[in-house]
């Protein structure tokens, strides 16, 4: 095992060294008074119980760290004029965070009211973890914060989402061991693997082993350094060790390895692109081992606190009951010396003022943290181009999905440094490798000779690929938090992996959309679920699952889209909707498979606009005029719903010719929902034009069917709704059986119409009793040959 | 860096040689088969196009590695006696874990119509991956499987779930380089944390580096050695490494390594249980890198095939249109000599059977995979003894969890061996620390002085805690399928991160319980979601999410459970059900923090055995022997929406005497769903005499409250039906403001109340007007304190 590399030197004069401290001990008196104080912030007086908060909110363990590490990169930033932001994986210590972006004046910019004096600190202390106040995370209201660090795993991947083409950027991560714990982190250290030191930037990974969560020890703190160093070697990186208590040492070595890494990672850069040559570089990292609490109060009535895990939260409590506890806070707190670092009036004097950055040098103010600000306009070419060709609707058929990549590929074309895709390896499978015309998989592990043979790997490609939705996804949020525009896709089933991550960037979103003007417009994280449940017959139960886009309707109407087109034209004109969106969550469900063609593209575009219409060619009533004209509405909502509602239909227009029959197609999911809820909810009139307010609707949907009733149980005729979907039933089937298994093919439906539609006669009893034995005999067949009739595969719509 | 361990022995006689040779050929023969061949099994007559399937599925790719791990295990399982069971990670690769399955006869005991002869070999490739068959993963139909596979990411979890307290046992574990790059097996190496190697057995993974995923390198294959190698040490194992891709060679290799992994494994244990003394010893692994589709065609159509990603899957098509392939695919099967393995009647041949071991030794046939049959009832003690007494309802408050918490300690106590408590660092948190009494947290990497004071920790507790959500399921599913009970606990917001874990695991059990009669019950899946959504009022909106519950509503109504005890009585008395019960997943949302209580012991068991039911002494109907009696209908579900609707029906009671209200509250959320849909479903005669066919009900949920529409949209009052609940509406709040927020506060239900109740009068108006002045008054209130009022705090049912 190498011995770990580690600067010998001091870097810091003494001068520097004082300044520095002092700094520092501005930082933890900010964070102690936030979790305690709500008045008397300067402690000009004794502190006193009416002086400090009632209730005791924040986590203090990580935040001496986080300010430690904040400022040693200011120094940096100043001396080479670095640009670079700052993530907190441990965003729950926002003390730790929020001290430092007080102290160089962004927060006060941001929010007057917390200004640079005792009044504006009194309001910043009270304020904090407090109703209405400042969130005891890095929120989107933290200025610098793009990674709020409320859920544990993400802020390795949003690190390098935010570096990958940010060639002049650093961003400095600090890993909590916590976090270092859950499977997103994990794997997330393996992004270095696509990381081109030409064209983006670096991470910097600063693993702060501070040795304990809640109330356990945290794993790599507690192994040995030989494992320690082993591991990180083994994820490509150069780790450096800080590690120590002794502030005096402790900055002397931070200053030292922190300038180490910085010029490290110039260096690499510089070769890179100095030679033109691109090898994956063996980036560093820094372990900074330093005690929990640090500098807080070592024991607490007869318990250990500083270095353990009762330093996690607040460390003592019982403020206006225990007054050697008050005593205790008030030494502390004067520990730090305030009257060194703040002024009569409690303004952060200039000479340590003038340690950090000025203007967006600061990380707090850096535009790639607000990256809406930087984002320029996604250059698209005209959708309509890639259009399949439609003369008669349900003749033709198509892979959905191909004419989406050759769009894909020429928007990377148009983009080609702010535009990535994100696929777990199967971009090819999706029907999307038009990409690959332009730019291939980005890829600086190894390569072999047969990579040339349709691997389509490249160091420079902008495709980006690996077997972890969490890091995918993660880089995709970092990519677009910082500025650009990116498109994910994933199979539908497995798209529950990151349920929680699309729920907190809905929740960001929503936040930053409707409480913070200062934020600029993102642009929208657009995911594709594709190898959708209905297509997943012969890979079994396992792979069928589309309640996704359930978790989607439980957040914020304001963030969330849903789409599901029912053909190539139609996945066009949302895909180009949703690439120019901003501040939203698209997501569309659309299946690589070949499917009948309905829509010209100027039809398409027309239905999509309006997201759910009537269908006049398939229908058979008077198209709309009078809304109580129709028999039944035959309604439906995805890809292969469609298709077999359209099946339906047809054998309903032969079999009983008088009924009369009108067809719906749902694009845009949340049409259904009332108005009230969701803006694109379409109002009760237009509904019960469409659905009519009485009539049997026979609604044939992609997903779970009780979703359309969570959607549309407010409607008139909601008790006239009956809907069919995917209810669990599935195994190694052919396309047809798993219909059937879920009632959602043809011959259930036009059961469904029979039993429901009154007075349809006799010949519907019989044609009911013919639908049986139809699907009976397609079960037999598909049972003996291994897949279904030719005519059930090449149905065409008949009219 | 050590170089690596390789033993240097050649252990095989060549007579052993040949015949593990042949009986791998066997194996190879048969995946292709499986995968290509729907008559002439044996090729005993020249292959022709009818003799293939038209529609060509699965993997060959990972097949032929997973067959050569499973023989060369199956010798020394023979030679040792060993107790083991395989896991296949690529469970994808079902054809090189069913061809060994079938050989050993396992298969053909459970199935006789795929006997161990000609027609028997028939049906078994025939059928593979073919409507109504076998599945093309280890789904649960496959012999000797607790690990379909199918989503990747928990084969490692699984295997050490299944081998804690199996001190005997051996779980050899493949993980497939794609998988290795998810979240959850990247953390999951970290298991070896927390195995005791006295009374734990043992997992040997094997890295199975075959290069390749769908159509991508994978990283690990793509670093260097010395990577590969530091990160595995990291990781905590000694890795070894078997490489190449000549047979003989290989064979070799893997019989000297495997058995020196199997007696470092032993002999670890034996120094362990000799001298009683525990500490974490460097396990063993294995790296086996070969060629992705070993043995497969090296080259089709120009393109290499064998070691190249094309291998993956099926690697050649068009059988009946293009003779060269069917030509290739005759030559690559006779290739293993089908002649030589089988007899004329095409049964395996004795000599080579004979290699297997037999009966319960047969990894297919070891009941641990068949964990139901292994299980033993839990020991419970009476949970009513660990009753909170309540005389009065809504007078006493108690931490509705704490209870639970010593009823936990005393099933740990009963069952020393075969019941663990999972939760990622939050036991304590979650008031369950009672069970530290019986119990601590085992934990095998290092300790210091100072985790003696409350860490908790011990080599030899069952309580497992670690920060990945991921990996304690896995743990805990692991665990229960391998026949033993479990309890998980976990935050209720970030229980979506296993929301994919849990439909998986649901799915196994639907198949299980309704397709396997050969399948014994294993214990149910308890998870209790604390640390809810209306306790996050500090935490903020990021920790705000009750949706869980509603990825449950999804699965199979045969194996979900959801309960929402309102008090501390009731949620032991759901518990004590939970852990007796076998093949469900029962989730329980209750809250950690102190709670009013309301039944008494006795009442509890009454309510929570129907699951819903009228608190008579809230309501001042005739408490329901007219249903057409009460004006409105108070329903509630989850503890704090509980005790809101309580407040609200006490001002109601107070303020408008004359109104005449029910109380309904639930427990068992499926009882609000039809009888047709879920087994707890009440029928609609018995929803009707509760809430009534016509009068306003006003339903304050704990979740989305969409949630309830979707359950109850088919009941006969739906459309009365007025549901409050989580509207993602929250920041830094107190509990009231945020209740207030999303209108589940006893202000707003009142509003509810009057503005849906005709004719309740002028004195309603002016109660209402009263309500919002309260509102207004309490929220100015918590933005003044950071608290709620007292009296909101300390309220108590006033009757």
């Amino acid at each position: 095992m190498v011995v770990a590399t580690r600067p010998e030197t001091k870097p810091l004069s003494s001068e520097e060294l004082r300044k520095i401290h002092a700094y520092w001990r501005a930082c933890n008196y900010l964070a102690v008074g936030m979790i305690y104080l709500r008045d008397n912030p300067l402690l000009k007086e004794p502190l006193k119980p009416e002086h400090v908060k009632k209730r005791l909110l924040g986590h203090w363990g990580t935040s001496p760290g986080l300010s430690f590490v904040y400022i040693h990169l200011n120094r940096l930033i100043k001396k080479y004029d670095l640009n670079a932001i700052y993530m907190a994986g441990p965003g729950h210590g926002a003390p730790g965070v929020l001290a430092p972006v007080y102290l160089e004046g962004t927060y006060s910019e941001i929010y007057p009211d917390k200004s640079e004096d005792e009044e504006g600190m009194k309001k910043f202390f009270k304020q904090f973890s407090f109703p209405g106040g400042i969130g005891s995370h890095c929120t989107p209201e933290t200025p610098g914060s793009i990674h709020e660090g409320g859920e544990l795993g993400y802020s390795l991947s949003h690190a390098y989402g935010a570096a990958y083409d940010h060639p002049d950027l650093i961003v400095t991560c600090v890993v909590g061991d916590g976090e270092a714990e859950t499977g997103p982190l994990a794997t997330a250290w393996h992004s270095n693997k696509f990381v081109n030191p030409i064209r983006d930037g670096a991470v910097l990974p600063i693993l702060h082993l501070n040795g304990y969560k809640i109330a356990n020890p945290t794993i790599l703190a507690r192994i040995s350094h030989e494992e320690l160093e082993g591991l990180f070697r083994g994820y490509g990186y150069t780790p450096y060790f800080v590690e120590g208590d002794d502030p005096e040492t402790m900055h002397q070595d931070m200053a030292a390895t922190l300038e180490e890494c910085v010029n490290e990672i110039r260096k690499i850069q510089q070769e890179a692109r100095s030679s033109g040559v691109v090898r994956r570089p063996r980036w560093p990292m820094i372990v900074l081992r330093s005690p929990k609490g640090w500098t807080g109060p070592k024991e607490v009535d007869g318990h250990k606190v500083e270095g353990f895990w009762r330093a996690h939260q607040v460390p003592m409590g019982a403020m206006h009951s225990n007054p050697e506890h008050l005593r205790l806070l008030e030494e502390w707190m004067k520990s730090y010396k305030p009257e060194e670092l703040f002024d009569e009036n409690g303004t952060f004097i200039g000479e340590l003022k003038e340690l950090a950055p000025t203007g967006n040098r600061r990380m707090s103010a850096n535009p790639v943290a607000n990256g809406g600000f930087l984002r320029k306009q996604l250059l698209l070419p005209n959708f309509r181009d890639y259009a399949v060709a439609v003369s008669e609707p349900g003749k033709v058929e198509a892979e959905n999905t191909r004419p989406l990549g050759n769009f894909l590929r020429d928007i990377m074309r148009k983009n080609p440094t702010n535009f990535r895709i994100f696929g777990p390896d199967e971009t090819a499978s999706n029907r999307l490798n038009a990409v690959y015309e332009v730019s291939k998989k980005v890829w600086l592990a190894d390569m072999l000779p047969e990579d040339q043979d349709g691997s389509e790997l490249s160091t420079d490609g902008r495709v980006m690929e690996m077997l972890s939705e969490h890091t995918l996804l993660g880089w995709l949020e970092g990519y677009l938090l910082s500025g650009r525009h990116g498109f994910f896709h994933t199979y539908e089933a497995f798209a529950h992996v990151i349920d929680s991550m699309f729920n907190q960037h809905a929740k960001w979103l929503d936040i930053c959309k409707n409480e913070i003007s200062w934020r600029a417009p993102v642009s929208s994280e657009n995911i594709l679920l594709s190898s959708t449940v209905w297509r997943q017959d012969h890979n079994g139960f396992s792979h069928q699952d589309p309640g996704f886009i359930d978790i989607v309707t439980n957040k914020s109407a304001d963030v969330t889209r849903i789409y599901l087109p029912p053909d190539a034209n139609c996945l066009l004109s949302v895909a180009d909707h949703c690439l120019r969106s901003t501040n939203y969550v698209n997501v569309i469900v659309a299946d690589k498979q070949k499917h009948l063609q309905y829509l010209s593209m100027d039809e398409a575009i027309k239905h999509c606009t309006k997201g759910i219409g009537i269908w006049e060619w398939a229908s058979n009533d008077d198209c709309g005029t009078d809304p109580d004209e129709p028999d039944v509405v035959m309604a439906c909502c995805g890809d292969v719903a469609t298709m077999e509602s359209l099946a339906a239909t047809a054998i309903l227009r032969q079999e009983i010719p008088h009924l009369k029959i009108r067809f719906i197609n749902v694009v845009d999911l949340f049409t259904l929902q009332p108005q009230t809820e969701h803006p694109h909810g379409h109002s009760d009139w237009d509904f019960d034009s469409l659905f009519t307010k009485d009539k049997p609707i026979i609604f044939n949907f992609h997903g779970y069917p009780w979703l359309i009733h969570k959607l549309a149980y407010r409607r008139t005729n909601h008790n006239n709704l009956h809907v069919r979907g995917y209810k669990e039933k599935g195994n190694i089937n052919t396309p047809l059986e798993l219909a059937i298994e879920n009632q959602v093919d043809r011959f259930n439906l036009v059961i469904d119409v029979i039993d429901r539609v009154p007075k349809l006669g006799p010949a519907a009893a019989f044609v009911r009793e013919r639908m049986k034995n139809e699907i009976i005999e397609n079960v037999n067949y598909a049972f003996e040959n291994g897949m279904d009739k030719p005519e059930i595969v090449d149905w065409k719509w008949p009219y």
